[in-house]
């Protein structure tokens, strides 16, 4: 964000970390009967494409990556998107959001992917026109393939619906994929769990906090999303007949949040078992050390006791002195040790 | 939920673990005078019985298990199910919740069930129509078998009434369950509580752990019926003389989150007993070693400053000093015991 | 409640704990000029007296205990409560709330009891007609005595007054007794304080969760009545002239709220309090441990030196060196306590 | 409040801590040309002089102290103040509340001071009619005597100004002192912060739970502010050239919150760096007393090996021998000390 | 605060830091096609300036630093700035906050340094006329130097836009540098962690302490500017065109909040990272004090007792005795360390 500070709103600043590369451009033409998928790199294809579509025919442009600014602030300028709506495209640590414009909506959403421990999140633009969505995407899942395969079956209800429920099957494609990742860290948890309560070390806790940053950052994702599609809902833009789709997406992503929220809960408890296993040991620890000292120290007095060297410590040569010692450092420990066990230190 | 992902919304996938096994279909027919039960396997018995269903006799057709995918999905579109709502009755994992269509409102409620110390949720999902109610459950309370015997019964306030009536016992039934799991989990905590007062190990506070994961996820299936029963409440599908009885299952609903609510609070504080039981231990152990190391060092030393070996050592030579060495020997420890009895150390 | 699992809603169980027992019944019959109380048990004569009252005389019918079900169930149905208002008088384990019924407003409300350490709930069930008040109670504050007393001036406002005025008088007197209780609460309060400040043991925690806990009781028998006045007070049943003095009320009980919300922070801090206190009393243990140790280990050291049996062993043989280890042996422990003094270890 | 359980709402009683004495009455005339002050003590010269107000004049009467709850009753009688008002007036330990009556407005607000660490309020209750205030403080600031000299400059705004301008004025003074308090507190707790970051005892900890309760109830005393204002705002006794000044008013008590949930963060800290100060201390203690002992404890050892008395342990008579066993108690302690400084542990 | 206590509302008082010094005064005078900036010292001058602007030109002034309370308090005079706005001008300690007049918004905004740990803030008043915006800064972000580059190239959106374009563009320059603040903050926090997780020290949780201090501050400051932007978006005073772009801003608002919000869980981590580290370290202490202990007292025993000077101890006079000891001497600690290393204690 520093370098945006002091620009005028609407400057379109790519903000992401990967790497300038022109974007790869996929344009679907389809209707329930026909269906032309093709890939393009150059911004006079995608005119010359666009510009040919029929009244009938709905399309999808999905562009991606977005690393390289200029051509994708050309691309925006010419589906006429707002320059606000370019920056947001660009700077791509927005929480997702929607922004109804008279021509479109707007949405941002985030693709989460979890990987050895990392949790990396793509931002993902969708732009829902009359008959035309638009996406720009950091990085897909796999460039939607799974949407993909349901577009070529001809007559399926994805061909013959309207750019809604095209649009929604995206969506929906993306906050499924949370759940690929809540799985990994259920996984992770139940890990740690087992780690934490029979062997837990100090990297179980930096692992704690870990997964707690995660779970925190995937909260922040997730959450928006109801504010989102419940801004679709109450706009005018979807029709009652998909409301009830997209309502199935909203009750999906309040599963996640509940999925989250209790993940946080049990993780939480974590902290309180790792303390109390260290109290426990510690005891442990100290109960043994204890013994041990509180048994051998008389015995190392009596020791030093018939030690000593005075001349008329008639004690020791008395002939009967060294046994009854050895029977008094032998009634000691086992003294000791009834005594201990009685109030149950071991 | 995993092999869901990019699916079509509505597609029909069991999610639970029950072994796919064909359900038991039990069709009940009744009035306020006569009422017929009967056990079906074959989707044809059913249709053959409700098409020959007048207009005065009241239905319910309860199906259970619901683990065969297929003959639940020809069952929902047999009676008119969406194919989001079969979705919904087969994805177990789906927090309570309602959805109201013109043809009838559709709820998913949890049935809980407590069994040495684990708590299993099943799904039931319950269809209300006009004069029509249909449940779909994983598992049931005994099938609903108190239900049952009060339907049984002529010219109960249940066969005169209408649907909405038995629609509403048969929520009753399910939330009354909760209490039983409560009072089993008071119990639990009553043990755990005397266990962590007077002996705590480390299995305690596992126990508490799973206790508080239990409560959190017994809450979360409770606490969206407030919503299903207002919903309910405020939808037109309930005649008004029914709101009353509903009202009283919704201060059951209540009763039972106060409860979970108390119990969470009370676990909360066992950490804080067992944590202040490890400290106060260990306080003890450290006293007794420090009162037994304090009063043997310095004889240890006396007994070693009397063993050394140096040729003109003269003290050990006098004839008295064996005498006032143990008058010494003796007075140190009682003096530190006073002094220890005075600081209020044991 | 477990007992009650599957019947009909509205069935008629008490669940209290009063052993089954005949209630007394009190009929206080008066208007501003006259009154007549009377001490009944049967039901028939509670029929003949009520069906006397004349238009102008209100009444107060007072019940208690109510742990004979079938006498209550008889008698709210002489006064033509629904059944439903009758399975909440009896299982009293309900948390306050108030119904709206077309002919009468029926609340529950709970007298709280502070004995020993033991905090009691007493339920409370109220029936506001239009002359005429109902009252059943497991058990009241001395049978309501002081509302009594008031009762019998007569032309005071409560003679005067219509049966609202009364209502209030009766709610009034329960939630005043929560001043009661806090007070007790708060004494046993500032005990423990000083106890864990001065004298911390191990009972202390577990005072410390009893009244955590005892609070928490009061709060949740407390907190709903807010709700009750607001909805007693938007209902037509009450005269604009009492609304203040309902508003009255309604300030006692958030005061009451206030004040268990103070005690809870102050009860939360006592844990930090005694964990602290038992860490520094460790390490006062620890601190003089170590000191006397560290002074003696050296010591003991020097005296296993000099005590060492070599033959050629020259320092034992010069006629110095006891001097020089005497000195030695005084000037190491104080050189140590020099230098603990200079680190303010004591 | 114990003695007023069961007494009817509106009975007159001080439950104060002042001792019983006459109030001083003060009666300020005045409008924006003349002003006359003067001070009372019997209730027939304030009847004598507020029935010769005109109708230009304004008035504000001040009655302090109210321990005498016989002449405050009268007083109030006088002015026209319902029973529960007065009530409200003399039992002071209210929360800050707003209540409207048809005549005049009613407002308790707390006066806060702070004096040797002990936070003690003042009650005062202020009374808002047409052309006349009536305030009355257990005890106010100083007899509000910043206000009064306000008042004494002629075709000053206060004294141009309509009452509800010094009813302003009055609150606004009241609600300033606040700041004082708190700049009281904020110099405690930077001392306090030295004190536990550098020197931490067991009395820090005491205060630290002192300053916590003090700051929970001055917010308590403040909180309720917030809406007695807005309900002013909203009313319609105020004129809506006078609302710019009860919403700065209105912006110092949010100010006040804000400052005080501030302290309350930082306070809250206070235990954890306590706690980890301890817990640093004992560490350090124990590495000491370890780094000794493992020094020592080997080389008691050697030297109790050395002054075995074995006839035939021909080590002792060699004549290298005691060479050797310095060289080895030398090596032993200078090896450990690297090792342990190797590892860090000082 | 305390030195205006008891002062009229809307005294104009300067509370901030900055030594008094008579303000730069910068007026910009612009179009579309023309601008004209001047540096002033005297309120003739800007009397002048200002009565000499024509309909069509648009201005900017900009006053810093404000503390010369008289200077300021005449020149808001000038501006017909009302008393109560002055004194919000002048009282640098307020929150962020939007006041609507009718001629005139004001809003109060902070500017956040953060500097060598220290986090500052810097008051700004922006007065919305109109065709003039007024700026009152206790110290702005280089006098708001990227702001007026932007202002120098003719034809660009800010010269060409109304005022409130402008307007937005100083607020948006200012939200802008809290990102500034996060990203040191951010360094702070990385840095932090690894000392805490690998070497903790007593200051690690003062840096703690102190980084939640300054964030609570961050938020506090920034906080209460989404009710700001809320209130100009609703007022009529912001054109439709331009409310896209304060919505922008508002986002920034929004994700400034959760930042600090997600730095505020990580940092309350640490703390619990740093006391387990400390536990840690102790148990790491006490186990090697305690193998240590436990291997050598034994020993010392057993030199002890043999080191005995009993006439009659025949023991010590057998030839194979003292082989047999050093055997015994040998095994037990091996026998202890195996047993150590099977029971994982290192």
């Amino acid at each position: 964000m520093t370098e945006k500070i002091g620009l005028s709103p609407g400057t379109a600043v790519y903000t992401g970390y990967i790497e300038e590369k022109e974007p790869d451009i996929t344009i679907v033409r389809y209707d329930a009967a026909n269906i032309e998928v093709g890939d393009y790199r150059s911004l006079d294809e995608v005119q010359r494409i666009c510009s040919g579509l029929d009244d009938t025919t709905k399309s999808w442009i999905h562009i991606e990556p977005i690393s390289d600014s200029g051509t994708i602030a050309r691309l925006s300028d010419f589906f006429g998107l707002h320059s606000l709506v370019v920056e947001d495209i660009l700077s791509v640590n927005h929480r997702p959001k929607i922004e109804e414009y008279d021509e479109y909506s707007f949405i941002i959403i985030k693709y989460a992917q979890y990987e050895e421990g990392e949790l990396i999140f793509y931002q993902i633009a969708l732009v829902l026109k009359e008959k035309q969505i638009i996406s720009f995407a950091d990085k897909s899942p796999n460039k939607f393939d799974m949407v993909n395969k349901r577009l070529e079956k001809a007559d399926s209800r994805i061909r013959k619906g309207d750019s809604e429920y095209l649009f929604l099957a995206l969506i929906d494609y993306v906050i499924d994929h949370y759940f690929l990742v809540l799985e990994s860290i259920s996984e992770e948890i139940e890990e740690l769990e087992e780690e934490i309560l029979y062997n837990p070390t100090k990297e179980s806790i930096e692992h704690v906090h870990h997964l707690k940053r995660n779970l925190m950052n995937l909260k922040k994702s997730i959450w928006p999303m109801r504010e989102v599609i419940n801004t679709l809902l109450q706009s005018d833009r979807i029709k009652q007949e998909y409301h009830i789709y997209y309502r199935d997406v909203y009750d999906h992503v309040i599963d996640i949040i509940d999925i989250i929220e209790g993940y946080r809960d049990t993780i939480s408890g974590f902290l309180d078992i790792y303390l109390s296993t260290l109290s426990n040991r510690m005891n442990e620890i100290m109960k043994t050390l204890s013994i041990i000292a509180t048994i051998f120290i008389p015995l190392s007095f009596l020791t030093g006791y018939f030690g000593m060297n005075f001349k008329y410590e008639t004690i020791l040569e008395s002939q009967s002195a060294y046994m009854w010692s050895n029977i008094l450092m032998i009634s000691i420990p086992v003294a000791l040790l009834i005594y201990f066990k009685l109030r149950k230190w071991f």
